[in-house]
C-alpha cells in the first residue's frame, strides 16, 4: 500500500502547485487542492495537515521534478548544442511546465517570508547549477560554476520577463534568439578587462 | 487641498508595497495597509474602495516611482559605464528597494490571473526598456533595442536569483562580477554565426 500513499501525496502535490498558479497564494487552500485533485474535502489535510506542510510539499515535488529533468550527463557536444537544450527547456518551461514555473516563483517569493520553504529550493537549484557547471566545464568553458550561476539566473529571467514580466512578447525565434545570444556571450566572452 | 490628497494616496500606495513585501498577496488587506500606513481603520478603502483598486495603486505608484529614477539621457559614455550604471540599480534593488523589487514581482505574478494589472506594468516596462536602449543606441551598440530588452530581463533574473532564487548568495564583488560579464557578453557578443 506503500506505493499507493505515494502516488496519492504526488496527485495532491501536483493540485497545489496548480492551484498555486492558477490562483496565486491567496488562493491556496486545502480545500481548493482537494477539488483541484478530484478528490473528497478533506484528502489534502489528511496527508499535510497544515498549510506550511502543503508549500512544502509543492516545493519538495517541484524539486524532484526539475532534477528528474535536467540531464545528468551526456550533455551538449558544443556550444550551439548547448543553445538548443537551454532553448528547449525554456520554450517547455512556457508551455507545458507553465503552472511549475509560476509556482516555483510563488514560492520562491514566500521563501523570503517563510525561509524553510528555501531550503529545498536552493538545494535543488544547487543541484541544477552543478550539473550545468559540469556540461559547461565539459565544453572547456573556463569557470563552469560561476558561468553555470549567472546561466540559470539569466534564462530564469527570460522567463518571468516572457511569462510575467514587463518586457515585449516574444515569438519562437525571438526567444531563441534571446537564449542564444544570452549563452553565447556568457559562456564565450571572456571577462572585461581591468579589475571591474 | 489636492496635493494633500494626492499625498495620501501616495503614503498608502507606498505601505501597501510594503505589506506585499512583508506578507505577500495573502496578507494584503486594507487593514494591513491602515496599521502599516500608521492611518486610522478605514482610510486605504476610503481611497481604494476594493482590492483591485489597491493593487492598481501599487503597480501605477511603483511605475511612477521607476521612471522616475531611470534616467531620460546623459547615461554613461562607454560599454564600463554602463556596467556601473547596472551595477548600481542592481544594487539598489537588492538593498533601499528591495520591498519594492519584491512587490513588483508579486503583482508580476498577480498580473497572469488579473490582466488589467499588466497593463500599467508593460507600460512602464516599454518605456524603460526604451530608456535603456536609447543609452544603448548612444554607445553605438548594434540593434539596441532588443540588447535593451534582453539586459533588463537578465539584470531582473540575477536580481530574483539573489533575493529570492535558489542560486548561491554573491557578495558585491560577485554580483559586479556578474553583471559586468553579462552586460558585455550582451552588447559586445556579435550574433552567433549561422542561421541559429
Amino acid at each position: 500500500m506503500e506505493g499507493v500513499t505515494v502516488e496519492r501525496r504526488d496527485v495532491l502535490a501536483d493540485a497545489a502547485i496548480a492551484v498555486l498558479a492558477d490562483a496565486g497564494m491567496r488562493g491556496l487552500t486545502h480545500r481548493a487542492v482537494d477539488a483541484a485533485a478530484g478528490l473528497a474535502e478533506g484528502t489534502s489535510s489528511y496527508y499535510f495537515r497544515t498549510r506550511a506542510a502543503l508549500l512544502q510539499a509543492c516545493v519538495d515535488r517541484l524539486a524532484a521534478q526539475t532534477l528528474a529533468e535536467v540531464p545528468r550527463g551526456g550533455g551538449p557536444s558544443d556550444v550551439d548544442g548547448l543553445v538548443d537544450v537551454s532553448v528547449a527547456i525554456v520554450g517547455r518551461w512556457l508551455t507545458a511546465d507553465r503552472a511549475r514555473l509560476v509556482a516555483r516563483w510563488e514560492l520562491a517569493l514566500e521563501s523570503t517570508r517563510r525561509p524553510e520553504l528555501g531550503t529545498a529550493l536552493r538545494d535543488a537549484g544547487r543541484r541544477i547549477r552543478e550539473r550545468v557547471a559540469a556540461t559547461l566545464h565539459g565544453l572547456g568553458i573556463a569557470d563552469p560554476e560561476r558561468r553555470a550561476d549567472d546561466l540559470v539566473a539569466c534564462l530564469d529571467g527570460l522567463a518571468f520577463d516572457q511569462l510575467a514580466g514587463a518586457g515585449p512578447e516574444r515569438d519562437a525565434a525571438g526567444l531563441r534568439a534571446a537564449v542564444r545570444d544570452l549563452v553565447h556571450g556568457l559562456v564565450t566572452a571572456g571577462p572585461a578587462p581591468g579589475p571591474g
